[in-house]
């Protein structure tokens, strides 16, 4: 599913489209794979403030370049600190993310809702970041209560085990729904063609039951109207263009002009 | 992130919880890694109908395994075809998953949305389900013509090139989300202890602004009841239970009892 954009220019959009998104903060990243694939979820969602709080020493950069399928660029600007502390020091609105409840008195809420809530306070010019946990075991308590709330993944109670860049993928995800505008659906036409207006679909359907009373297949009489009504609502339903309508209308010519089989039927 | 349940009591309920998802149809999958993550995405979403069109010959099962982290029992129900067609002979309703724009007069809609479509027509027992192209090229006009509508995933236009998996993982998430009943945000209290009461809260607030009173803070007098009602706003806030009243009491007590240090500071 890869574009076929060139990366040079895939590269500076990427960045452009990325401004203000919330910090990704790994706390004790273990695996470059994984730092890698991050990177890649990150910048699927148009996020790029990556930054890794100890991470274990001597994490391939090369594994984590691969993994990153071009997403590496974000290692040009990937901060790493010692303290969970330092790497969110400057931002307003922290989320830790846990798939254990913790038996700590903190909201907890969904990517969907914490996507909108950082939405709003970029808005208000501020700054916000989600906290990831160490690959096997998450985030541990103290960095738990650094956080303003718990963001917790609804996702199968029976089978809950989720990879570190999957769980930034969908909330990466989420934060960027709340800024797209993609329609829930759309109907597209092919260019160089238009959707058909009423007096072609019209034109069409008395073509096909003209042809069909002279087949003799609208009968009896007294089901005709019903008859009529039940085609026209398929190829209501259908939606056509002028073009497919006049495609349509030579389906219905040439299947007009043939002979009946030989031995009938 | 992994959860503690037993795997016997994860696999049976994993099972249970899925009845009725969409399938997922992998078109020609290349590698066995891939379609272990896949299986590990769609239990994390619920999902456990996998079906494989003409996969590569000689695709590592034992890599697919290791890639499945304990969602590998989706192996044992997996079904293989030889075309499309006959993957998705049985369903009523078919999306295909496209990154590119196919020139086709034929519905696009979100992950979104298709999951609420989806939902809807498994609430009148019809069957659907999604197609999935090969990693490298997605899949081939012919099969998107096999589907009702295009699936598109909506992300960081200058960055789209998405993992097999995790595009499973996007489209699995969002029809999980159609029947997840978890609130958006959720404020809970620890086991022993309960939401303090107004009357709890306004004796720490007269106990702290009478010891405040008494330490010469809330002055000058004219300016007092401001102060007051800053002070109590944000203790409103905080939403303490009735232990961390308590313990704030503590707090201000001990606080009230310090003797200034002896250079006056």
């Amino acid at each position: 599913m890869a574009t076929p954009t060139s990366p040079r220019l895939r590269k500076a959009e990427a960045l452009d489209a990325a401004a203000g998104g919330p910090a990704v903060v790994l706390v004790e990243p273990q695996l470059g794979e994984n730092i890698g694939m991050v990177c890649r979820a990150m910048l699927n969602c148009g996020l790029t403030d990556l930054r890794l709080v100890n991470p274990r020493e001597g994490w391939s950069r090369e594994k984590a370049e691969a993994a990153a399928s071009g997403a590496d660029v974000l290692f040009e600007t990937m901060t790493v600190f010692g303290r969970t502390e330092d790497a969110i020091a400057d931002l307003h609105h922290v989320y830790a993310t846990t798939a254990r409840s913790r038996d700590m008195n903190k909201p907890v809420v969904t990517p969907r809702q914490a996507a909108e809530e950082m939405r709003g306070h970029v808005a208000s010019d501020l700054r916000c970041g989600v906290l990831f946990g160490r690959e096997s075991k998450g985030l541990n308590n103290d960095d738990v209560a650094l956080a303003t709330a718990i963001l917790s993944v609804p996702l199968n109670p029976a089978f809950m085990s989720l990879n570190l860049a999957q769980c930034v993928l969908l909330i990466g995800y989420e934060w960027f729904q709340t800024a797209d505008s993609t329609p829930d659906r759309v109907a597209p036409v092919r260019a160089g063609t238009r959707p058909a207006t009423r007096e072609e679909l019209v034109g069409f359907f008395e073509h096909l039951e003209g042809d069909l009373d002279a087949a003799g297949f609208l009968f009896p009489v007294e089901k005709r109207p019903a008859m009529v009504r039940n085609l026209r609502n398929i190829f209501q339903r259908a939606m056509m263009t002028e073009q497919e309508v006049r495609t349509m209308r030579g389906v219905v010519s040439h299947l007009s002009r043939m002979k009946p089989p030989e031995n009938g039927r």
